[in-house]
Formats: C-alpha cells, structure tokens, sequence
C-alpha cells in the first residue's frame, strides 16, 4: 500500500566546495546529502527534526552509516536525494537514500543511516509520543 | 605471522569545526579520518597515495564506506585512528579502521573503505606493479 | 542606474553539518555559502561558472576572502545569500555577499571575495570574450 | 623585546578532502586551519580552548575573518600554520596567522581573525581572570 511508505526527494546542486582533486564529489559529502534527505522527509511529515530536538528534548544521533559508491557526481550536478523510512526497524530509526544524478535516472550511490533516540545526557530513551503517532498514521 | 598484518595507528586531534550543535564530532566526519588512516598506512609502507596516483597513473575512489558509531568523540580529544589493510581482498582493496578515545581503550568508531583500481577515465584496470610488490612483501 | 546592478539572491538551509558545538553555524562555512552566492549569480546571467571553466578554459581562484560575522546562524535556519558583482574592478572580479537571516530582515553577515581569471598552469589570463561580452551588457 | 610575542607554529597535512576539482586545496579550509592555529597556540601557553569555555563559561565567537591566498597549496603538502597573537587589541582577541607552504618559505596565505569574548547567551563580557593573567605575563 502506497501509504504505507514513507518517502521524500529533495534536489541538491554540488558546489566548488563538494568536489576533490580527482575532480569528482568526495564521498565523505554524501553523508551530508543524506542528513538533507532525511530532515526533508521530517518536514514533508509536517515535523522537522528541530522540533524532535526541542519539543522531544530527544536526540537522534546516527549509530551506523552505509554508502555504496555507484557513479561518480560530478561538479554542478543537480542531483535527486531519494529517502525512505524503513518502518520495520522498532527502537530507533533507519533511513535508507538513493542518490540520483544529474539525468534522474543514473543511481549515484545508495545507502542508509540507523539512529538512537537518546536525551541529552546520551541516555537511550523512548521515541516522543507526538513522533510515534505521527509515524503510526502513516501505517 | 606479525608481519602479515599491514596496520598503522595515527593520531587526530578533533577541532571546533568538526563538531556539531549535539556538542560531538559530526559523524559525516569520521570518513575523512578514516582517510587520514589509509594515508598514513602508505606512507608507512614508504610509499604515499599521492605517488600510486602520479607514478601509477591510477586512483583508489571509494567504492564503500561503512562507520558504526559506539561513543562519541568530544571536541579537542586526541582520537587514535587504527588502520588495517584487508590482505584477501582481491581486484581492489579494503581498509578496515577503528577510531580510539582519548583514554586510549574506548572503541568510538568502527567501520571499512574498499576501493577500486582506476584510470584517469574512472575505468578498471590493475594494480600498477610497484603497488603489488609492495603488499606482496608483506605476505 | 537598475540595470548596471549584478545581483542575484538565493535561500540555503543551514544543516546539522554546518553547526558547531556553540550550538551555531561554523563561521568557516560562510564560504562555501559565498560560493553558492557567487556560482548563482553566474547562472542568472545565463552563463554558469562551469562553462567559464570549460568553454574558457579559465579558473577563478579566490585570491582575497572576507567575512564580518553580525549575528549567528542557527541550525535548519532559510538564509538569503545576496551577492553583488563589484563592476568597477578591473582584470579580475569581486562579489560582495550579505547573508541574511531567517527573518529575512537580520544581516547575518557580510563579506567579499577577490578572484583572478588563470589558466590551467596558474597563470594569469585575460577573462574570456564571451564572458567580458556579457558583463559588458550589464554596463 | 621577544617575549612579548605571542606565536606558535604547528604542521598540518593537506588531506584529498580538503582539496578541490581545481586540484588544490579549496580556500574555504584556511579558516579549519587557522583554528588549528590558534588552539594550539592556546595550548602551548599553558592553556586549551576547551578550558577558557568549561572553566571561564566564555566562548570566543569570530567576529571577522580574513584570508589573502597568495600560493596554492597541494594534496599531501605539510603546511606550516603561524600565529600570532596581536596583543594591542583590547576587548577581544585578534590572531594573524601565515600559512607556509611544504618547502618551509612560501608564504601560501595571510590573515586574520577577530573575536569576542561573550557568555553562553550570547552577550559580550570581560574576558576570564586566568586569560587575563596569563596573557599579561606575556607583556
């Protein structure tokens, strides 16, 4: 069921900054590029991660970071962030990414993050009441 | 046999600009320490990533990247960044790292790189000869 | 007179990476956001900074970069990067970038950068025809 | 009178991350390493950073930065970073750094950065009796 998944794409343009010596994105930077995926999929929830943070007084810190590199991104490129919450995983969140490239067809890289729900002390704790009902509503 | 096992150990101090507003090092980071890794297990082989590229006429881009993130790492430590070559990976080549607290003993990071053997037109080719002697030395 | 004025405004969202442990934006990020000022400034005048590159077989190094840091930046913030072409400088080029907060009101920052147009060996060039035409319409 | 002068010298690696598809180092990471810099100069008085902010409740935001590029500087490049603290400034804090290139004598880039001493709200304040202290033993 198409409800059931909970998706979002949001584009992003590679800069100057983005790019090394052989020319082409560094990998370290696809991270980043998932963390803009995954906030943008909070704030088309109608939740952004901020709030989680302030009004959860919860943390999501990530606990494991994947990425395979399938085609180099080059400079300029508008690339498609593709991310998708994996509703499976309990006691936590995981996050899975596809990077599109420039012709939206291209895979780029694929990957996924994990995360805790921790307090500000690093402490493990439960999801916040207004997330988990918000992701309940999406199935 | 000690001798098979390709490591090297260099140290990271961690900078203001590597940290996040969770008052940690921002796991997007840790990639290029684990470049910083790789580098320096060249160079202690007495052969730098900088001569595979301009003697080789070949590059080593990330194929994949992997980090499991146990504790954080806290502005101004001292990490030690471990760095081992996987020997019985063949076509190509894996980097396995494990990023150490300031107190020498507390396991913050752990994660892996492999990497292909490219041309300056990102095609596969082998491994630049004076690059297999040198591992071959080493079992 | 309106249309002598090289101006151009684009919105970036301040991400976790971007953020230090002060809980703000890391001053040495302003950079790259310059970059992103000065890169779509090019592309609104129908000429992208990429095709200065490979159409002109010219770079644009900064030679000169300065930053007036006013208020902080925080986290998931929309700035407004506002980047003026400084027309009066001569064999080389110079924007002018103010950085303005979520309020859209708040200057954030202001700065420059100074670059010079080489060739592939660093060498100094004159601009390109196609590029020294096209600023020529804008007086 | 020489102990009056108030500079530190530390080495730092040009690493592929800090390099860009210009095939050096991309300009935004001279401020990484002027903070590098200035804590390490913090550091061989006696005194980290850290400390000023966890025992003087004190943070020193930059309030402008500025950097003349004046040398690329190359992937591999162990570079030279200089500071030094201008002492005639009062109510704040100023550093001048040189970046020095691998052969220990080209100047690669010059500049400044000026801070503030404020309070975790943000709001300027005195610096900390034991900075005040230690730099007034320097002259």
């Amino acid at each position: 069921m198409t409800e059931k998944r909970l998706s979002y794409q949001v584009k992003y343009r590679v800069i100057y900054a983005d790019t090394d010596k052989m020319g082409i994105a560094y990998h370290g930077n696809y991270l980043r590029w998932f963390e803009i995926g995954r906030s943008e999929l909070f704030r088309s929830l109608g939740l952004t991660y901020k709030q989680i943070e302030t009004r959860g007084n919860v943390y999501l810190p990530v606990l494991e970071a994947y990425c395979k590199y399938r085609a180099p991104a080059q400079y300029d490129d508008v690339l498609t962030i593709d991310t998708t919450l994996d509703r499976s995983v309990k006691g936590g969140m995981k996050f899975e990414y596809r990077i599109i490239g420039e012709d939206e067809q291209t895979i780029v890289a694929e990957g996924y993050t994990r995360h805790a729900f921790v307090d500000n002390q690093g402490r493990i704790v439960r999801p916040p009441g207004f997330l988990k009902e918000l992701l309940d509503r999406f199935g």
